[in-house]
């Protein structure tokens, strides 16, 4: 095999597939990028057999063939490399050469029999969208997914289609995130949990433009996601997801409007009080125009009071000042409405046009 | 006690001073910010008992005082306060309150009568650098100091001043770092070992401007570098340094002139085929306008020519690449030279002028 390539695009296309590199595996052979040039372009794939990543690297190919390159040396070799031109040459042993301007490298390689490639995924079923969109909607749940183990399902992101309308949901046992997204188009009906790691891995590739499309095809057991020059492939989560709609009501007792970056800042303040191992609430005491924050501790105590609109009943409330945080830094509006029932029940903060919808369950505490 | 200050100005004198807070220590009150205002103006202290840091913080003193707050809940208090005027105040048991806008914070204060004050220091021996000059010359010697504790010498930067001309010195037993200054007065002649890890401390704090003054003062065990608002005192290291210009012959039987940046990039491709734990040298054999770099590891082999100018004799030696890429990134010049002996001698890397000087010890290896 030898193909000549730029620097830059190459160390693109190794810095994308090794999103895809185990840290750990069994199977050695998957710490390598595979390097497939049969088809008559620069191939290169990385698979953790949950997650695989497949790119196209501009550049010309010499001699068709194939090589696995250890994945860590390869891409710091190549992040080392010239701006400039580079070659890459392997002999029938493997052994590959590396040469850019007058440096030269020469490291093992391997054949790549035993590498996994990734399953061929049929193209019946797919959904388009931004990139920009796709990236912000990740970004806007994943943090309300869990790693637990317990349940399986909590650890991924549902997303359901129907028509031109999609909707996004992650949820954890204390706190459910719902995004919902207009599409250009219409589909079936149809729903994927996509793992949140996978998620994760994609939204780090995505470059979020907005003019830039993600083609989104899935089977019964797979997702895979297209853009640019790259295909990202992962395995769904099977199983039925949780009963969303049963879990929300538009009851509320109580009605607030308040701005939402002095909130973040004075919860922000009010948790430097609470240690982590406490898991101690926040208080807060809503009357008529007023937030009452207080906050009392063994660090010491903390009083701020911030200007709202209010309808309903007067309420006290304890929530987790992390969780509370995590919705702020992701909604961007100047005000933002927060729906009440009691001190025990769930609160949510929500827009009127339902583009985005967060539950938190509230802690229970006593004065 | 009662003062009232901006945020960011408070900010600013708690972010110095953070820097002599011990993480750990036998004594707790030193785990506090000192807070005194009885002279009339706003003056914090932080003392480790190795660094002390005291500073003047812009402000009103309302009602004069003393009080020591925790250092850590002090800094994250005042760091999460909206960007306004910040109101503190002790009563007699030291309880404090800190208000800023509609935030009211309570924390425990303490009398700091146990806190332990800077020593005084002479005003009579002193020079006078510019601050840029100072965290330039500390950036540029510092990594040759050792934090073994075999010799306590090797922990600390020497300062040799004569006349209008300084020299600064840290050496770690496999190599020396050398740097002349030409100061703007003349001072009597004097040595001083300051220890590496205050001046790392020190040189966060200057913000290296060029207009700006830093004047040392010295005594027999302590050192006080004094500029803007702030002072920080350092205890001295005790001892004869060693016999620096012993070690230094001007004699060689090579020298090549390099360019700096290939030079540098070359050896960080180098380094990417030795396993830290390896601690195998790099390789170079100079020949006639050649500098070639050859490395074969258990990783791989490499293997690049640099143009060079050259006299002298040929030679191939090998060295640490940490050792000199540590040099190559303190260094300005485009073009440096090299001046080196034989492959068990070790090399020089310096400039005509003798405003810098860098001494490596080489590797022995078989070919």
């Amino acid at each position: 095999m030898k193909i000549i390539c730029n620097k830059s695009e190459l160390l693109d296309g190794v810095n994308t597939v090794l999103k895809a590199v185990p840290v750990r595996t069994t199977l050695p052979i998957l710490q390598c990028i595979f390097i497939d040039t049969t088809e008559g372009f620069i191939k290169m794939t990385a698979n953790d057999m949950e997650l695989g990543i497949e790119t196209v690297v501009e550049g010309d190919v010499i001699d068709k063939g194939k090589v696995a390159l250890d994945a860590k040396l390869f891409s710091e070799i190549v992040r080392k490399l010239p701006d400039s031109e580079v070659v890459i040459e392997s002999d029938d042993s493997f052994k590959t050469l590396i040469k850019c301007e007058k440096a030269r490298f020469n490291i093992a390689g391997r054949s790549g029999d035993d590498f996994v490639m990734l399953p061929e995924i049929g193209r019946d079923k797919y959904i388009r969208i931004s990139q920009y969109a796709l990236k912000e909607v990740i970004r806007q749940t994943i943090f309300s997914t869990s790693d637990s183990e317990s349940n399986h399902l909590m650890s991924g992101v549902l997303f359901e289609i129907e028509e031109d309308h999609m909707r996004v949901v992650a949820l954890d046992g204390q706190r459910i995130a719902i995004r919902r997204l207009t599409l250009k188009e219409s589909y079936d009906k149809e729903k994927i949990i996509v793992p949140g790691k996978a998620l994760n891995e994609i939204s780090k590739i995505l470059d979020g433009d907005m003019e830039k499309e993600v083609t989104i095809y899935f089977e019964s057991q797979h997702v895979l996601f297209a853009f640019d020059q790259t295909i990202v492939l992962s395995r769904l989560i099977e199983g039925e997801y949780f009963q969303i709609d049963r879990m929300i009501s538009n009851d509320y007792n109580t009605k607030i409007a308040i701005n939402k970056k002095e909130l973040q800042s004075c919860i922000e303040r009010a948790a430097l009080l609470i240690r982590e191992s406490e898991r101690k609430p926040l208080i807060v005491n809503i009357t008529d125009q007023s937030l009452a924050m207080m906050i009392q501790s063994a660090i010491g105590s903390m009083n701020e009071d911030i200007d709202i609109e209010k309808e309903g009943k007067d309420i006290m409330i304890g929530f987790n000042p992390r969780f509370v945080l995590d919705v702020l830094r992701v909604v961007d509006d100047e005000t933002i409405n927060i729906y009440l029932v009691n001190p025990r029940s769930p609160f949510i903060i929500r827009n009127d046009d339902g583009f985005y919808l967060y539950l938190i369950l509230p802690i229970s505490f006593n004065m």
